[in-house]
């Protein structure tokens, strides 16, 4: 609950916004000017490509010409100690009573209020997919391995990942083409559209730069590497998946399109919402242990709207539920002396909470299609059906700190 | 063997050399006066940005600055008639009488013949890997699942493949720092050095751009957005991946780094090697059936040098062995709509014959390290020491066409 004790904005910011000033969080957009590098608050973008023009960020280590760009790739190559300047003078310009502030936002037409069109706000190098949620691997093998350990042997070992394809992340809003491909059919595989498309609620983090090749990342350092966090829907082709995955993963079943959110949360925004991370039993190796284990709270959030119906919401869930943290996994990625680069996103895999109303995905959701899901418009659902939109949305709001948001990452299926 | 039909180039050629005028390779090199994209040709190297500014380029369709650049992404987002077109005029520069060409070479200091740094040619923004040698899948199944059918139900219906690390991706001469990671113990999982670190030889096909999200590339036409070939060794930690790969495919056991050759051999290059490809049965589905099925005649060697012992030849195989030629691959790869983009690289997979001295991997050659292979200085191996330097070398050698190879893909074992 935002207090008299907390920071506000000379920028309007409306009651329940996800952009206070206390979040800023950092996007790529475009209009008649060109593409350049922002931070929302409230309904309107700074234009950090005018105010680094304008002098805002001298002296913080910026390099120059880092916003005036179609990512925010340089951005992220500088250090940590950078990220915070830039934050710091972002901020410092938007507080309220910073006469000064509000002088040069004017006199530099900083403050964009016009319509502009949002971009993929980073060019993903590699994007690696974790599958860290407990529940949702529970459930999976519920599934598919009725007979068994629901958890396989190495899950509560390590981290499970896979590296998904970088170049068809999309940002929010693009339209999810139904994919074609080959699926398991009663006498042999068959061709034609996925009847089995689905979704998976997640969250990202987004890296800076990493040691050199060769060199792993300390599990306690590993979060000086994260920039900030985004969400993530990992449409996915249940069909052609489980026809494809055996032995080398997932491929087709997830590569025609991942859907980011535009708005990159930095984790210094975060900051007031770090939470204990779960227990884990067994314990790690000690090169996956923490001195210091934290999870992020992020309430999570599913909408579901049919074309022409009002939404309804299909999941509410909480980060807090997974097992590994963004740090384990990062240092996990990189035990083998893999690099990480700017710009690279490493997604959390399916979010599922231990109750049927969290379960991340509609393969979860309807219980690999035998459960109907009803709809408010009185429709039932188990896959996705063209003309339906998902919005994935997410707060944190804990008891003393003021609430910040994450936007949208929205698609709707165009058949 | 040449005749005197054949082409031949002012530039001096020794017998046997990978690159006489036929060839042309692309790659990317640097000296003081910085990067920028050439062409090989024996021993020397035709500097294309020198050549593009002095004009050479001119009504090709160009773009102005694609070759002063440190890749060649670049150059390839041109259209294929752009390639062929730039091609064409190297070539008419090179040939040997034409007065002109080196009277513009020399105005234009366009040789290079002093030492330069070969760096990586393209900027990788997904990297593919696939499993496409029956023989390679047959030897791991027999090792991995010995009471069962050795090839899985889908691999003769699709060419199975997976996204591998794009930011790891290293020239050749890269050393190879051996990867810790977690591995199954007796009791349980144990943390330390690979044990079990091999090679895979494998060939890669780089494409230029694909159509828009969406729109799949049909496999009479996948060709047309292959750019050129290079050698792939996508070194891999057995252990590591053993622990780690059920259910979602190899991860830490292959991101610690894939080297590639330094020099793009254009497909049109290739041309003269082209030979039907292997058959299929059972006959794919539609979207894979091809109406003029080609492989590619490449002869591949692997020799093993340990530290200060002369080179022992431990592989010698066939690239015409795939099952899946590489438009099937890629016709696969974006069946579901999924983009690729100028400088996405897919490799073969593990490229074996079917005699033991063909099989590509130490995992094969070493029958899953039970069986030791002899080295000429009497030393065995099973999987890799440190020290071992490991060179991929390969030719196209037809009758009646010039021969051609590839340079060689190199990497020394750094512990």
């Amino acid at each position: 609950m935002t207090t008299a004790t907390h920071l506000e904005s000379w920028v309007p910011v409306g009651f329940g916004s996800d952009f206070p000033i206390q979040n800023l969080p950092y996007g790529v957009f475009a209009d008649a000017e060109g593409e350049r590098c922002g931070v929302a608050i409230g309904e309107v973008i700074v234009d950090l490509a005018r105010a680094e023009a304008a002098g805002l960020f001298t002296s913080t280590g910026l390099r120059h010409g880092t916003f005036r760009q179609n990512s925010l790739n340089t951005f992220l190559g500088h250090s940590r100690g950078v990220w915070s300047a830039v934050r710091g003078r972002v901020t410092e310009m938007l507080t309220a009573g910073n006469e000064q502030g509000i002088a040069f936002a004017r006199a530099h037409n900083v403050m964009i209020d016009h319509p502009v069109r949002l971009r993929l706000p980073v060019t993903i190098g590699d994007y690696v997919d974790f599958y860290s949620s407990q529940q949702h691997a529970i459930n999976v093998g519920r599934m598919f391995r009725p007979d068994g350990d629901p958890l396989l042997p190495n899950w509560k070992r390590l981290p499970v990942g896979y590296h998904g394809r970088a170049g068809t992340i999309i940002p929010s809003g693009t339209p999810i083409k139904r994919p074609h491909g080959q699926m398991r059919g009663p006498t042999g595989p068959l061709f034609g559209a996925s009847e089995k498309l689905d979704i998976e609620l997640e969250v990202g983090f987004i890296t800076g730069a990493g040691p050199q090749l060769g060199t792993p990342i300390p599990v306690d350092e590993a979060e000086h590497h994260i920039f900030g966090m985004c969400l993530v829907n990992d449409w996915s082709a249940r069909d052609i998946q489980a026809w494809e995955y055996v032995p080398l993963g997932p491929f087709l079943g997830k590569s025609f399109a991942t859907s980011i959110s535009p708005w990159i949360v930095p984790l210094e925004a975060l900051e007031p919402f770090r939470v204990s991370g779960t227990a884990q039993d067994p314990v790690p190796l000690p090169y996956l242990q923490e001195q210091k284990r934290q999870g992020v709270a992020i309430d999570l959030t599913v909408d579901l709207s049919p074309v022409g119906s009002p939404p309804t919401t299909i999941i509410a869930t909480s980060f807090t539920n997974m097992y590994w943290t963004m740090a384990q996994q990062l240092a996990h990625a990189t035990i083998n002396g893999a690099t990480t680069r700017p710009g690279d996103l490493y997604a959390s895999g399916t979010v599922s909470g231990p109750t049927p109303d969290q379960f991340g995905s509609l393969l979860e959701q309807s219980w690999n299609g035998t459960r109907d899901l009803t709809l408010s418009d009185g429709s039932t659902r188990t896959y996705l059906e063209d003309g339906d939109t998902i919005r994935i949305s997410a707060r944190c709001d804990i008891e003393g700190a003021v609430p910040i948001g994450f936007g949208e990452c929205k698609g709707t299926v165009a058949g």
